[in-house]
């Protein structure tokens, strides 16, 4: 490809026009945004209307234009969008985490067959480079778990709850400060933080795992006496995507984790993302970087721009070795699962239980539960209850040495 | 260059001896090491003596190797081989700070003669990509700020002073545990922090500044009324490296650093480094990783081996920018400056001054500093007094609007 890259952004939204105001101060890179699309011409923005086109098509049927940066909200349009451009040999930058998870192997392929680069650095922790960090420094089977607060807006929520602040008022502060959508499903209920796991499972691992097969439990059922328990053993709670290697297996889900105080991501707080990358050798590593907001997101958009003037591609090296790896949800998580709603605790469905509290209005157990005994259990999973992953080694759950146990039983005790 | 490497190993020490196990159990990179060569036959090792040869032209001389990894003390020695190495044609991966900061443009320079890389991810903060992601990831010009604790040794004992412990007491331990070495000099004078900023500036900045431009003050002459002091204002006291670019100037320097607790690096404790990237539009972005050990370094190092299966090289885009930017020690620090000596606080060369406090026993001053005013006065600096920067943005020394303050006259008010 001509080092000179003509982009054709489409958006302008916050990260769109972020990135247009970044790309005009930064002089080291050589690239011009021959069209701007966006969807509504009545709009009022930031920079004179002349700038802008409202036909996706004029961009892919221009052959001068060999980048496609893609930044609106819409995922299914984004992802025509996105197929469009690619199957005309353009390359393609975006941040669109929905769209990615759900279509990956698709638009790698894409990619691939017509020899151009797809580059999402932007839709994973805002400006924190874990992408390319995962794909091009962790090169090697050392590597042994990826985790972290990789949303903005319930990490902002959660540092509020731990100060005591309720759920409905920091949600809301989170919409007043623009870390919250005003529709905040896709964040609070752990959407986003799942889209973003895909991601971060395939640079980590090789595996392109369906997002349907990630087991995801937002901060949205999370309840007060939860927060007091937090708060009375000194965790923080934290909304993790989490991925693991145990063995030869590849296990990984978002749920919200009491944190401990010599944890990381302790004091990684409000809009701030925070990764941790640990490996047999190089033990662990955190990434700290803000989550949200135009400029960051922006910036790392322009780091995928500024790497396409000299040509660079994910390698997806670890994908070559997929056959070594193997997605399970046959893993034990120790949780906390409390509600006011004793009979729903008392059938949870733990493999052991550690604490039994029934009070007057609060039931909670602490204990064992493996996450394939959850996932396709969606009656129970929209009941009322807290779930919260307690600090804790995990594990495969090897059927021949563990036995169920009845927490009638434990009761009785 | 063929992908499948054939290495001949330099040194078999703490990292050497590190990466032999590491790049053992690392399964995905096509490598064999053919040669191990060390300097003592007669040394016990932890692999059979079988392993070990004792001349370095052998490895020189042998087309197939074509990776020479470095891990010697000795920078002088180092140099020499890797000289012979590039010069023949083989790639160079070392972890030898001193040697790269010292012929840094001649081993960039040799390296692209001949076609080669060289590459040295273990040379600055142990098991944190920070070279790489400086040279792929920040490859803008939106980068103002790289600074952070690259010491894990000075960083121990710094943590132990900020608790009390007397600083020789701390010196000690950390020499028991293996973070110091038998003469310290290199680290607790600030001579390895040194060497590793000169390297973080050439790929933040992509200027080549001479080590003896940057100033250094190490913590060897921190006394326990500093520490007091810090204690009292909540600040934990660190060895930062740190480079700026302000303007088209670019500062740089090593000194201990009082640091606020909403900093970053502020928790940042024993052998752990953190390096702290800002941009204009990224904001800032932490990295945190062991800064010191076997594995740690060796792990840095294997991150080298497995991008040279796939051909990388540094490519050094900042430094084709050079003539845009300048290297100046014309630079303000707000600094605390205390001594037993009296007179030597009294004369020490502020520019202006914020606080005096004369004790019966002890002296300190708070005021601005010019970098240049102290670089080159060997006969003060070797004095004994205790330099510690302030929490203070940094300021390019303007002449034309400031005027050196006379301290006879505070001291008179």
């Amino acid at each position: 490809m001509d080092n000179k890259l003509v982009i054709g952004l489409i958006g302008f939204g916050c990260v769109g026009g972020g990135l247009y105001e970044v790309l005009n101060k930064s002089s080291l890179i050589d690239a011009k945004i021959k069209y701007i699309v966006v969807k509504d011409p009545n709009k009022a923005r930031s920079i004179p209307q002349e700038n802008f086109s409202y036909d996706v098509d004029a961009i892919i049927n221009d052959d001068e234009v060999n980048l496609v940066v893609e930044l609106i909200n819409d995922s299914s349009e984004a992802f025509e969008m996105v197929q469009k451009a690619l199957k005309k040999g353009k390359n393609v930058v975006s941040a669109n985490k929905k769209m990615i998870a759900e279509h990956l192997s698709e638009l790698i392929d894409l990619a691939n067959e017509n020899n151009v680069s797809f580059l999402y650095e932007g839709s994973v922790a805002g400006a924190i480079p874990i992408i390319r960090n995962l794909e091009e420094y962790y090169n090697n089977d050392s590597l042994t778990s990826v985790e972290g607060i990789v949303n903005g807006t319930t990490n902002y929520i959660l540092t509020q709850a731990n100060h005591g602040v309720a759920y409905e008022q920091a949600l809301s502060e989170a919409q007043d400060l623009g870390f919250a959508e005003l529709d905040p499903t896709l964040d609070v209920e752990g959407y986003d933080s799942k889209y973003k796991l895909v991601i971060l499972i395939k640079h980590a691992f090789g595996l392109t795992v369906p997002e349907k097969q990630l087991f995801t439990n937002g901060i949205q059922k999370l309840d007060k006496q939860t927060v007091e328990y937090a708060n009375e053993k000194g965790y923080h709670i934290k909304l993790f995507s989490k991925a693991a290697k145990i063995g030869d297996k590849v296990v990984g889900f978002v749920a919200p984790h009491f944190i401990q105080q010599d944890h990381f991501a302790y004091d990684v707080n409000n809009e701030f993302n925070a990764v941790v990358v640990e490996g047999l050798f190089a033990d662990k590593q955190l990434f700290v970087g803000k989550g949200a907001g135009s400029y960051p997101t922006a910036s790392a958009v322009l780091s995928d721009v500024s790497a396409l003037t000299f040509d660079y591609k994910y390698e997806y090296h670890k994908s070559k070795e997929e056959s070594q790896f193997e997605f399970t949800n046959d893993v034990i998580l120790n949780v906390f699962v409390g509600s006011e709603n004793r009979e729903l605790v008392k059938d949870f469905p733990f493999k052991s239980v550690n604490d039994f509290y029934m009070g007057e209005n609060y039931t909670y157990k602490t204990g064992k539960v493996v996450l394939s005994d959850l996932i396709n259990q969606k009656d129970l999973l929209h009941k009322s209850f807290s779930l919260v992953v307690l600090p804790d080694e995990l594990a495969i759950n090897d059927i021949s040495i563990s036995e169920e146990v009845n927490s009638e039983e434990i009761e009785l005790i």
